[in-house]
């Protein structure tokens, strides 16, 4: 299959469920509800070694949040052990003290939620209100108030949805895997975890030679290997790979973005090839087919 | 004392120790090292909930990094037993992962040192480098070779250094938080951890109420508990106040940063009063006097 | 009326009629079709003083444009007289320039339509080629082959939509009027041409004094001349005004802007009044009550 | 001459004089300068069909403005005859008209001053007070007052330095044109005035098919041209060419600059070949030769 004179790889991306929660935030400007989303979503780029994974998922109007003011929304991703926790850390740290701020549940449907009792900061002066059908806290701060909503929906979720931008060289793969980034940054449901999106150092579970190593570099798709390692994944003239990660709320979503990314990407002059990673079905239950969802 | 029409309380900020390492982390554009540095020291607003403190310190040039590239630099704050495990984890997890980052020790001259270990991610495919005069490591992976140092310096540091911007309504006092945080983030050799630089919500040590809380809301420095707590410390006429926190290699950067923050929130309409939060000189060895500094 | 305790005047904005090009601008990524579009839009914030009124209306996705690359959408408001030599310089020495840019008529169901031959400087290298069912000339240039339409519709629409945002203080103003605009840039059909889509220095016709100024002060709407002059628009505790002028294909687009700008300005803390600028009705013929379209 | 493996042809940039007006922009924030700028320097790319060439020369600090304020300076290129009206429209249009902003002349000891009266706008309400030791005019307008100078110097400084990048491939030139716009972006006196710095389409004077072009593409740098035109001056292996086009203050600037930006887009994987355009001495008296700057 070509689009656009590039070729897609006939394989599947390979995923695994994950539990999510979906926080609203707003404060005064757009701007500060993206500094405080972009803190709170931070260092969270693969549950391999950071705490969880998350990251925004999309801008939100005054009419579309619930105290008419303009948002975004982040998705937090971890194992259902560990995602309290991390909401409540991320939120106590890197929302709560940025200017303006207010966060709400931004999955009201769930049939599971976690109770995130920030109002304790309050040390007693806290108060509760209603705030656009939302019960509230109302906390006393130094500039003023901060208003939030304490119990949030999660939902099983989708981790690992993927795809490889091969390019002829490495500017070529980098220019189209920001296309793809990009693209995804306006579908619905879906975050792209890693640093602007886009994941230089795809890993491989394990490592045959360090066996106290969780992950290692995923040789096969190493260009500087080609020649080097038996069974290469790297078509002829392809110099560079860069993987895009995706984790969303249903599989639904997760492909929705896999193929706006693939639709971006192959726009780009010097992409020449689009994969995706998958571990032969060992790994999760998602198999998310390329062909299928373009 | 008196600057443009506000005026500078006569006290001082209190700080303490923490243990920092800085890292240059360079790029193909200073746009992509700026990404893994956001997403290398996001969650790391406080030490009460976060694992570390770290922040971007600068923006560097060509000239001024080992293999010719722009980049930046970060500064991560921790204390000495957590500070390693900090590093490696968001090094490996946001700057590897990162399109054609390489990292770097930024302070060559440090007495004490970490090991922060990435070639094992090779997988035994890595090999050793000299750039720049820094002996460095290189890794095969997916969008070519990673590039970096492993030997890091670490220096102790000064935790905690502040002021309050005090404005007679909050945008008054946003804005003038803002101008302060740019200001200092033209300072070298320093950090502001929170989003936009900016804490909304300061707290004190402990809660009177809460006893599990580690920290709670500082009620004195509350606008809207003025009339409500005994010894509310808001003047006449405040309405919100933003406190700007300091980490610093030494305690000469943290005072320069303080006073290139007050001088530029002083020329925004609308703030009304600067002061600068302790604890009588409990917390931290580091007393910083506005009147001093300025 | 009031919205979220701000009074909103019951007045009316007076428009007036302009012709207006609609152009799609694409590139490689979202950020290169964007840099060309503020380069082309610049310097035209009013026809007072500038060859036209231009700016950024939305932007566009692959599967919104005629090449499947993302966008921007541009308008350009002039004259008839003068709309098609700005539109003509400004492409060629704007868009043309600017890296991997392509162009494409933004009104393909136009009546009337401006002929823009930039294929002349392809100095007989050019040729003709169909793009996403377009008929564009492909144009030999430094970074490879630059393509367009050179057919663009236009049509009459609205100019000088508005409404004032006064607020307690300077700052108040500034962040609701910041607001203001982002919400509106989120509304097709319209563009706002001032800086950051906000007036400072709104002006009357003509001037009483100097009788060579086409324009001057509107002392009404001047805080620190409220005592001064007899008959001050300005409300008790309103220090400082911001205008917000939109320009759109129709009327509706025009008051649609206008409402969504003033539902996001009111959450601003500090904002107190909304109002609007016209001339007793003898500058356009439109009138655009404000409590009409809210 | 090479550098980082990247061949420096062995020739020279051809520059010619313009004369320059520097105007500092202040503001309540950092960012309002930089909204101001934009707009007063948009549409400037080049003097062949733009009214002026301008861009933002640097960012400054409080501590260099002679308000305190944070802002930006900016450099407007233009014949003599043309630049005072050109100033003269894009203050009172786009930075009369900005948010909070204040204007000084940049070049206090320039030898010939032009006035900028904009102090008419205030209708007899104007009034002059000193700031920083400038001799200013205060113009009430909404957002409060407006503060500036109206003599501004102008100095005889170089235009039309530049240097080409060229790459294996698009994406490799464009990613090294950024990397030397953005290096060129900190050296202090000059301006890249075309979209993010860079020109897609460099020209040759006149057209050798259409004798009513001014200027019209340089086929002889034009990739795809390669194998058509007998004298290409595209080495084996480029697919791709942008130019960096500079103007400053004096040669000496202009060199450093073209040495900033073709050091740092070596770096940059991918790029080739870095040469420079001049027509053989009749454009205009400066030659800079590319070896002697770097």
């Amino acid at each position: 299959m070509e689009i656009n004179g590039v070729t897609i790889d006939n394989t599947y991306a390979e995923a695994f469920p994950t539990w999510i929660c979906r926080i609203i935030i707003t404060a005064v400007t757009q701007e500060w509800a993206r500094k405080a989303a972009t803190e709170a979503t931070g260092f969270a780029t693969s549950a391999i070694g950071c705490p969880c994974e998350a990251g925004i998922e999309q801008e939100l109007e005054g009419m579309q949040t619930p105290d008419g003011r303009p948002g975004v929304s982040i998705l937090i991703c971890a194992s259902k052990k560990k995602l309290k926790d991390q909401v409540v850390e991320r939120l106590a740290e890197c929302v709560l003290t940025a200017p303006t701020t207010a966060v709400f549940n931004g999955i009201t449907t769930a049939e599971e939620k976690i109770a995130v009792k920030l109002h304790f900061f309050g040390d007693g002066y806290e108060y509760q209100k209603e705030v656009g059908g939302r019960k509230c806290w109302v906390i006393p701060i130094m500039n003023g108030e901060y208003v939030g909503e304490e119990e949030f929906g999660i939902v099983k979720g989708v981790a690992g949805g993927n795809f490889f931008v091969m390019g002829e060289n490495q500017m070529a793969a980098l220019v189209g895997a920001q296309a793809a980034s990009d693209a995804i940054a306006k579908v619905n449901g879906v975050i792209t975890s890693f640093p602007g999106g886009i994941v230089a150092s795809g890993s491989k579970v394990g490592s045959l030679k360090y066996k106290f190593m969780k992950a290692s570099t995923n040789e096969k798709y190493c260009p500087t290997l080609r020649e080097k390692v038996p069974d290469s994944k790297i078509p002829a003239g392809v110099k560079a790979v860069y993987e895009i990660v995706i984790d969303g709320l249903d599989e639904k979503s997760v492909a929705a973005a896999m193929a706006a990314g693939i639709k971006a990407a192959v726009y780009v002059p010097g992409v020449k090839f689009i994969s995706a990673g998958n571990f032969g079905g060992t790994l999760g239950p998602y198999k998310i087919e390329l062909h299928k969802v373009l």
